[in-house]
């Protein structure tokens, strides 16, 4: 057990306005658990004896929430970053066998032990930015035992990890009938992950060059009837409709969404889904910015995600996915700092995460500042002082 | 003195094609001097007893260059930061006293302990991604004492630092007469910085709020005269003919073109100035792209800098602004690499800086990786091993 004194504790509070800050506030953690927070003068004499810490006014919010990242795989693609740097578009190094297919072959061929490891470091990477619960899908494997195998392997981190079966694309060998490929993820790899217990959702990449739409409606239909929740990458690069499709199935997130029509956003209103930003992707692609201000006045909750991925996103730093948001995006301060905490937890069905309220988990982080306009405006500066977690 | 053995030296020597690779290389170094390069099997015996680090193949390259950065400073702006983020524009918040001078009022009340202590900080941190030479520029002072001031405290920490005087913006108590204030920088400031040995070259910021073309050219021409070099911010925001008036003087750099014409890039290409492309702020403030690929074909030397500042960039990592700049602004990676190296070094009149040659300054990095492309592509990761210098 631990207590943080004399902090600015930004709770991220459903149950207070904005951010619920308490100015002079204390929280104690207990592992990754929240155990109480108040005013600092208010602290129980129950607390009192616990390891202190005096913040000096400084900064400390709930652990960061990564909702969407690809964090297990093995290899990376510096190759195709520099062809991409060098005039060759995503799509055109994806048709000449490159993209996510090229990631197949070494994660394919890589043991448990190493693509553990790899897990490990990025994790590890990943909590000197504040992170404490991050998303991680399958999809780099691509064959039943294959896919079961990455999610047993991130199943065995949780709960830092939380997994999700992700239909990312149809592989080079099983083109020729793609009918037959969807039908094994439906009747296969779907239900084996839900009765395995192995992830709680099911991502689809419901775009031009990955699944159309109606063989994202039969993944998310045998999800629904595996009672896992549906999220999709949608309208990255073309608006083929899966930001509706999702909101249909009553979604947890559509994300990317840099293609999505008014209709589409207000699907999302309506359902509730949440709209997962993921800001170093849309830069690192070129793709026009997601329209934000229409999200924000339809009511769509916003998250922002890593995208943590060896193609269009390597990096697990959610303070600079912060900076892009509040910049090129045009997000708010306030809007990033939810984008990251509540709203990242809600797109993952946890309540109990991205808040600093007495029972939560995901701990809590201190920072080198007092001003949470800081984590968005030093970007790629080390603000993160410690994680309680 | 210290040897680093068996590492992929990435040379920049302009002697060499591209980026002068050795591939099995040694590197001897001494303080921030380079004593020795060459093949890892020719080390000359009388290195064979100094320390010697053995890299496994990873990559060593010169000590980076970040050739524009407004580093002393006090206070910060982090409060305009969410302003901009919920929609107020860049010019707007300098019209209502924000902007740079939000910044004068703080520096002006340091003392020059303080200002030393900060500037320090931003070297060391700067340093922890590679940086071992950075320019710094004068400009938050704005009286003659105080742009002195300045200038003598970042002499003081020569040779890391290349201080800059910069005529950067009129002060509000000074606005009722331009021309007073524009005559005591032709007068005063700039042949004293000049006798006083305490800067290389001057830089204007020739914009739209700042100062005009007309006033630019009297600033430069007592450059001249004083035997200093000249450097613009140009075309940040509008296209005024900086750039031309850069080429005309035979400027070090012309810096930001945002908003340049073919006739500008084309008198940059004739003049020999290398054009200084800053990412981070590109993004921060919702630009336009500079047109790099028409300066890349009309073959003007490209660098990248960090512009780290309180207003627009607070950030001093060059491997981000290197990932901004081969994803958003469309470099190549050896373009990258030449921007926070040889051109970099170019753009400082400094030839004996970003580049591993025997006899230069500026130490070495060694790299977490081999590829190149790395430092680019896994953005916000901890990629330096170590610094030499």
């Amino acid at each position: 057990m631990f207590v943080l004194r004399n902090a600015r504790v930004m709770t991220c509070d459903p149950a207070q306005p904005g951010l619920g800050f308490v100015d002079r506030g204390a929280v104690v953690v207990d592992g990754d658990r929240v155990v109480h927070v108040c005013d600092d003068a208010a602290l129980p004499a129950a607390y009192a004896k616990a390891p202190m810490h005096d913040c000096s006014g400084a900064l400390v919010t709930p652990g960061l929430v990564d909702c969407h990242t690809h964090a297990i795989f093995a290899g990376d693609r510096a190759n195709e970053f520099a062809l991409r740097a060098s005039g060759a578009s995503y799509l055109e190094i994806a048709e000449a066998g490159g993209g996510i297919a090229a990631t197949l072959t070494p994660t394919r061929a890589a043991s448990d032990g190493e693509l553990t490891a790899l897990l490990d470091q990025r994790l590890a990477l990943a909590r000197t930015t504040g992170t404490t619960t991050m998303e991680a899908k399958s999809g780099y494997d691509l064959t039943s035992a294959g896919e079961l195998r990455l999610l047993r392997l991130l199943a065995a981190r949780r709960p830092a990890i939380v997994p999700t079966l992700l239909a990312h694309l149809v592989p080079p060998e099983r083109a020729a009938d793609r009918d037959a490929f969807v039908d094994e993820i439906v009747t296969a790899w779907v239900p084996r992950a839900a009765s395995l217990g192995l992830a709680t959702s099911v991502d689809v990449y419901c775009d031009t060059g990955a699944f159309t739409l109606a063989e994202t409606r039969a993944i998310f239909t045998a999800a629904r009837a595996a009672r896992l929740g549906v999220r999709a990458h949608a309208g990255q690069f073309a608006d083929v409709g899966a930001a509706e499709l999702v909101a249909e199935f009553g979604g947890l997130s559509a994300d990317h969404l840099e293609q999505i029509s008014p209709h589409g956003v207000h699907a999302l209103a309506r359902a509730g889904t949440v709209a997962v930003m993921l800001p170093g992707a849309c830069v690192q692609l070129r793709l026009p910015p997601p329209p934000v201000a229409r999200l924000r006045d339809a009511g769509v909750a916003m998250a922002i995600a890593s995208d943590l991925n060896p193609g269009s996103s390597y990096s697990c730093s959610l303070p600079l996915q912060m900076w892009i948001a509040t910049t090129h995006l045009q997000m708010s301060v306030e809007e990033a700092w939810l984008g990251v905490t509540r709203h990242a937890a809600r797109a993952l069905a946890l309540p109990d995460r991205g808040a600093l309220v007495a029972g939560n988990h995901g701990g809590a982080v201190l920072w080198k500042t007092d001003l949470p306009a800081d984590i968005c405006y030093r970007y790629g500066a080390p603000l993160v002082d410690r994680v309680f977690a």
